[in-house]
């Protein structure tokens, strides 16, 4: 790794100036203080990280990752490795959650293919940064080469530069892999030390029996990556050695999205992992991350705890593609039109609290 | 009472056939069963309360119903009685929280004064439905006469008829009034027969003290109410003693709007008591109430529990209007979109899952 690795790029930081003067403004609207809650929050981070008196969340952009995981040989999801590829001409055609909810928001969506086993059908709509035609069996060798690692990366990098082209002022990241919770489940447990009982779930729908054996693969992983890595392992050897192209994607795009100012609104479990690999590499990112919900794969809530996170929504969703920060996009906006359009007592010549 | 009120109006039924086609539709399209958790179950409902294949929250009705509140003179609210006028103008002028929400939305706001102390500001914004110069003292007798009550009620259901001619496809009652927690806090320790320390809170503000101080009120007022009413009391008599003007409306709306086939989201503690109110007058209405927040006013649990609600959002809300609500109809809406624009397995050529 050279220092001109866009993931050792410097960080923006956020304006403490416009977040005072964001909290000023809160407290002169006309409603009780702190009523609005986490929306008063949200206006106000999103304030300092945009450098603005009137935050937004307008233009929005939409990434989702997708990539196949030679760990599928194990056995590990109710889904054939064909649906990825599937899938990614759903998103394309339209009749996606994901893509449904880009129309909803008015939303760019773009659909980049870090890797399938299956060729996607031709179309303009997907950007194709191939890295192989899926990772290696996770379970049984790592799943990528250092060289993999750097392209899904900087793959994720270009996703942020295309946001900061298109005005983006706020990013979502989703994510499409068969068999990717087993290895966010596996990249998790290796940034925490965690055992995978603690981390590992149902994903799309497997049976008690099923998580036993997603459990004991993931073990099996973990016993392999920490044997390579004794007392070394970084979160780039755990990405490269348990993630997914399209983790490592995110993972980069974070990081680029926080190198370029580009508040990002974090989806549910896989999204999460590949935020708390971006935050352990970098610190500081920490702060342009917001939280759009708990997803109901029972592992999310620990990711949610190491990264102090405590997300928008609980609705009990576990679709990835981003669909969960989607859903959460109208709270932002919410938020950002209070903020703004809110008179505050003295406009409207209401009395305040004389207590 | 006569079987000519409009509260005794017979409430229309769901269709259980679009219901079983709804639940039939979500098990068919691209995601994994169940994976849009709390989006499907709200896209199902309304299926079944709207009697189609395709359930719509576009057009949104919000009425706020403002009054003021006699037991204010025990000094139980941080801010004066002249705010409730003042706050009417500012809902009408575009600056309070529910103006931007429904303007956000692109929904309908109505403004209803069921009774000021102070006479708000001449406006063509405001539907006058003035009971009385706000309530009598509920500490120290009823709230308000028969007639006051039948009036408040009645404004209600007039609220919900206007709805139903404009086409509403689902309507939020919202509330304000200065001291309205405390006749809210009254009335549900009356309706669940709680002890006030249970069910009182802050309201815009108080400090310890300051609660205490309105738990000792409302325990005046409940010892008052059932000297008068002893073992006779009904969800009338309570209103009608404890209640508010702007509340009995609430009740007589949500009625109205189940007799109209008008599915409902139901706001923050002040219009759950008015829905708890209602349900114990007429129970066949709770299928018709769907519930936006859990707000920061620590009794709202315990009101949600007794009408067996999960609400969808969680952000520590307390400012009333209605905002609750408002701030949750982009989940409504994602709910419908996602059920009427996915893609289904067959549609999108897309494997299902082999387990």
């Amino acid at each position: 790794m050279t220092t001109s690795s866009p993931w050792l790029a410097e960080l923006a930081t956020p304006s403490d100036t416009h977040r005072q003067r964001a909290l000023a403004r809160q407290s002169q609207l006309t409603k009780p203080a702190g009523s609005l809650g986490e929306l008063e929050n949200v206006a106000v981070r999103l304030a300092a990280l945009q450098g603005t008196d009137t935050p937004n969340a307008e233009q929005v952009q939409i990434a989702v990752f997708a990539g196949d995981h030679g760990v599928c040989d194990e056995g590990i999801s109710l889904f054939p490795q064909a649906v990825t590829a599937q899938m990614i001409a759903n998103f394309v055609t339209g009749g996606a959650a994901i893509s449904v909810m880009a129309r909803q928001l008015g939303a760019a969506l773009e659909v980049i293919n870090t890797g399938t086993v299956c060729a996607p059908p031709l179309s303009a709509g997907v950007i194709d940064e191939q890295v192989a035609a899926g990772t290696a069996n996770l379970a049984r060798e790592s799943a990528m080469d250092a060289q993999q690692l750097a392209a899904a990366l900087a793959a994720g990098d270009r996703s942020a530069a295309r946001a900061l082209e298109r005005g983006c002022q706020l990013f979502i990241a989703g994510e499409m892999g068969i068999g990717n919770t087993t290895s966010a489940s596996a990249l998790a447990c290796a940034l925490l030390a965690e055992h995978p009982t603690h981390l590992t779930g149902p994903g799309t729908g497997l049976d008690r029996q099923g998580v036993q054996h997603k459990a004991a693969i993931i073990q099996q992983a973990l016993a392999r990556h920490y044997q390579q890595h004794d007392d070394d392992a970084t979160p780039l050897t755990c990405l490269q050695s348990l993630g997914g192209f399209e983790i490592a994607a995110i993972t980069g795009a974070l990081i680029g999205c926080a190198a370029r100012g580009i508040p990002v609104l974090v989806d549910g479990f896989i999204v999460s992992v590949a935020a708390l690999c971006a935050v352990q590499l970098r610190p500081a990112l920490s702060c342009w991350l917001l939280f759009a919900h708990r997803s109901r794969e029972p592992g999310h809530q620990r990711i949610l705890d190491a990264l102090e996170a405590t997300p928008l929504l609980d609705l009990g969703m576990r679709l990835g593609e981003g669909s969960g920060a989607a859903v959460a996009v109208p709270l932002i906006r919410s938020a950002c039109a209070l903020h703004n359009q809110m008179a505050t007592f003295a406009d409207a010549g209401v009395s305040n609290a004389d207590g």
